[in-house]
């Protein structure tokens, strides 16, 4: 059956046509290999820009080896991650954080809708004994940025979590697998969700919104970054032809596409979750606040929808019937709003089934 | 100054267009992430087709991973690999088959011409206490094709090799970043140079011979690459987006483009060292057998060459006043025939000076 | 102040005499290093006698060696152990398990009085995608025998944890720290607590009762423990002069030495919580089946016992006043009864000062 | 057949009385564990006095666990270690070092008799490219004092090595499993082979030299040794009864036990050298400067010798029928005699044959 829509994630829709562009417009001539190519080289002014701060920039291939990365330069080998329960360091890395630090532990915490909080981490470091030789020692404090609920951390949030985290001799981590979706929801700025409000290491990704794989480590002090270049490398992530990486991440600051790419997909998000919301029995865990959705289904609805060629996953940690739909930079309207019609078609048949099965019992 | 001509590195070269079309071929719709896409599925066939024998298939970004991913999936914690002194492994990976092994140790051999030898394979077992706690065991031998020093291994020296490697119990790595200019060179087929002469697991890069990124683990018994797709992962090369990676390798293998680039990159090597083979004064360090050339220059005559935009770096393992010289695809005959006519030019300029000299001394 | 009775840890305790004669015993002669003497070499018959089972026996130094050394065998780099949330294994050895498994996680989970159940353990195996090469995959499920809070597994308990582990593809490590406390509390053999139950390796500790530093890795099946010998030398913990590990294992066999002893701390640990128990305002935790309680104290009561000279430590984990005791073979009836008659003296005089301020309020 | 004597090891021969009766001594009421103890804890300052500097000093189990510890401090994951090609470190220790840096690699010089030069180490410097990200950083040198030839460096010569080593941002270890061999075989003092000689950490071994397990990191620069009470913790060799541990380096230092153990065993070894020294065809492939020896011996010999109940190994290294003799603070003058009165014996024997043989060929 042909596929209507693929709502199953942002890294299965395609790539913006400026990426490919770039990247085909990266391919005159010979270039210095492992990043000493005008390309990649030009690249750190211009996230400097971007991020209105002196930065270093470390790109890489995945956000799994951008986040492993950022962890391991900011936690020894025996030092704690706190990172929320449902983030993607911990449930869907495979133990690349625990590889790349040389074994480090991840400290999950609860928190609504993905959602660390300084609460949650007071109650978590009073049960370490600091200092103390038997324990591993916190040492980095990890957020999705949008979270893996679909939400995001308005930029005092950050800054009130970064406090404590500094205060606490912790350094701050951000997963920004979604940054623009975030920085699109809340409209701050790169520097406000990040290094103004404490963020020390950004995994700064592209790939979900529109690049084919670029993503990035971005260092604000530079002292931090150091050891980056010999982990990187020992990790297999200096490419050679680092020049179509660092194209993509050009083609994704030119004329705002990484803001346009988000807004595009937080508005057919929105779209979805307003029209999903209009119908009866069926519930939405948490906020809609970037590009992704979890709305509780009956099975039949589901069924249903996917019988029509509508793709999406089931998620159980969004409760009883939980899914989850993901939109991307390609999800169209039409895409939107015939997910909806089928939706509503089918719940309309299904009451007035209900209905005829009330007639017939009464 | 313009480059006249990059001799660097085969990956300071660009991307075959064959290679571009493909990528932007693969962007049609959305795909299932993380290889369940059609493009990804459909290469193993096609790479069996290729070696002639089943095979599993795990892409990764670059031939680091690869040959780390490798190394850890033929030798246990307290293994030992053996490779030759000069081998890519070893030299040029900042230890990264160390971390992804869980600590394995490399133990180098020396050989003539990048090459290592059943005997010097022996003399090194010997010195191991096999099944002796206090000793890491040798797991693995890793064969670079083509060697670092531009030369390759016949069909039968990789059986030898492997013949007696199997007899001792251990594997067979093959470092192929230039595997396809091996295969030229030798005029064997891609499963003479691997599992029929006894090669367990292959390192298979295209990236070297006109691919983005594009590099794969090659096993050629599936139980032994059971345990890949998690290792694969925790080092964050499993690429969201792998249908772009895939598609550089169906189109490496259609109208076997990776045969008639690698053919172009060792013929202008051949063509390079038979002209600089009549120059007075240079010598090659070893027989050009693909697509690097090693020759001994003098200072001036490299200095020269550098000033008319020719690029190449010195390389003192080569020897005293030692050069390497990389071929590509995208070598053309106007660009060797340039570097020679530049280099005769300064001979016979050289010649005439001596010349004249020896008069003014008469 | 001199010390009146340390309740601070069964390892802060001596050495029975026995162990120090057998150390001293073991002095005669040369003998081969690294195990390869009698007494290490005799040490495996007897413990197949102590287990009614074949096995493989490691002598390390400590249980933290014993405890990561077992979860690296039963667990690979990419593999999740589950563990309880107050287990030393993630609370007390700084990360070990994590650095000798090469990063694999534990999955802490809770349970009442430091248990795990089957029930805990299934809703956590619910949370994992199984084969996913995308998480780490459960692989070991480690008990605390006797548990951290001072209650143990029966041996059906165990059968029934390993019963679910095994039908799961699941390795059962358990830590036997306390492990004769244990066996001496339920009466059952060392067969009927390990094996027969079907633990598949043990952490066995003679240290915390009465041995100066003896521990080790026993494995109930040859296969599982092949590579053992290679993981205790990279750790440092194959002893030179083994004959003297081995030695204190051979008097802790004599004569029930190991028996005797524990019988000795849980008899003291009974006797203190029995005493407590009729205390006013203290409150056990746990219930005390092994040779450590947990009650909760006033503050005053605590301080006081203190300023008489008794040591125990502070233990928030037990809850608001929670403090922990723990005997040893050496605690004696005189420690445990001065400590009781301190601690009814200060309720009295407090009940006194209740009562006359009572009178003074009527 | 009855030992004889053992010339395998030095740490196959027993313990000391007065470390045993230390051990014993130790064993009076309680005392903290871990090492907050008295005994471990004065321990520090004795280590002082002994070095004449201040000193942090850790105690762990085996002399592998204190040198992967050691350059597991001074060496990064990506870093590399210069020894010598024989060093325990790099042939005896499983690939202890490379797991407790996190995958560092050692890097084997050639030297005569043992030991490293300043000229070996240039030109193994030379080979790598500083500060590139492709490469394994040099960070660490080793040296074994005594080298595992049986030889020792003179304060001077340490100095030389370590002057280079600080010049070229390369921080020095001392692998001192028989330290005190050295010291006496040098006539300098503790303090002049290691800190005054740019020593930045030591492996202090007693082991070998009459304790029953005492080794211990010694860290000349308090900031150096910051991290090991975390790392120690996570490999498993913070003992919990650490007093025991702590007693034997005490008894060690009282009255000077160290020395005159090590003055026996290095004069017995003298005593051994001499004797053989005078025997036609053996010769001593390195010389004798602390307690071990390496005669070249025919097979006749060789096994005369063991038929006589004299234990040896034999040692390829060492050239054509070599073996290794190891003395010990055990060894006495009556064995050694014995050995020798039995070589003796042999190559009169022998020459008798001869000379017979040549009577019956004239």
């Amino acid at each position: 059956m042909p596929v209507t829509a693929s709502f199953l994630s942002d890294n299965a829709a395609g790539v913006s046509p400026e990426i490919l562009d770039a990247i085909a417009g990266a391919n005159a001539g010979s270039a210095s290999a492992y990043g000493a190519d005008p390309l990649t080289e030009s690249l750190t002014a211009r996230l400097a820009d971007f991020f209105e701060h002196p930065v270093a920039c470390f790109l890489v291939g995945t956000g799994t080896a951008a986040n492993a990365l950022s962890l391991a330069t900011l936690c020894p080998p025996w030092g704690a991650v706190y990172c929320h329960a449902e983030a993607h360091v911990t449930i869907d890395e495979c133990g690349a954080p625990e590889l790349f630090t040389g074994g480090a532990k991840l400290v999950t915490l609860a928190g609504a809708h993905g959602k660390l909080t300084v609460d949650a981490l007071q109650r978590a470091q009073a049960g370490f004994r600091l200092g103390d030789q038997h324990q591993v020692q916190p040492s980095a404090v990890s957020l999705s940025q949008a979270t893996e609920c679909g939400t995001v951390y308005q930029a005092e949030e950050i800054a009130e979590i970064a406090g404590w985290a500094h205060g606490a001799g912790i350094k701050v981590h951000m997963d920004g697998a979604r940054f623009a979706n975030a920085v699109v929801s809340t409209g701050a700025s790169p520097a406000d969700l990040t290094w103004r409000a404490g963020v020390d290491i950004l995994s700064f990704g592209a790939t979900k919104n529109g690049a084919l794989a670029a993503e990035a480590v971005i260092v604000f002090d530079a002292a931090l970054g150091r050891e980056l270049p010999f982990r990187r490398k020992r990790v297999g992530h200096l490419f050679s032809k680092s020049r179509y990486f660092a194209a993509q991440f050009h083609a994704y600051l030119d004329d705002n596409l990484w803001r346009r790419n988000a807004a595009q997909a937080n508005g057919m998000a929105t779209r979805l979750a307003d029209g999903l919301g209009a119908l009866d029995g069926v519930t939405l865990a948490h906020p809609v606040e970037a590009n992704e959705l979890f709305p509780g289904m009956p099975d039949g609805l589901a069924a249903t929808l996917r019988d029509a060629g509508f793709l999406f996953l089931d998620w159980p940690a969004a409760g009883d019937g939980g899914r989850r739909l993901v939109t991307s930079p390609m999800t169209t309207e039409v895409e939107v709003d015939a997910f909806l019609a089928a939706a509503r078609r089918y719940q309309s048949a299904a009451a007035g089934k209900s209905a005829s099965g009330a007639d017939q019992a009464s």
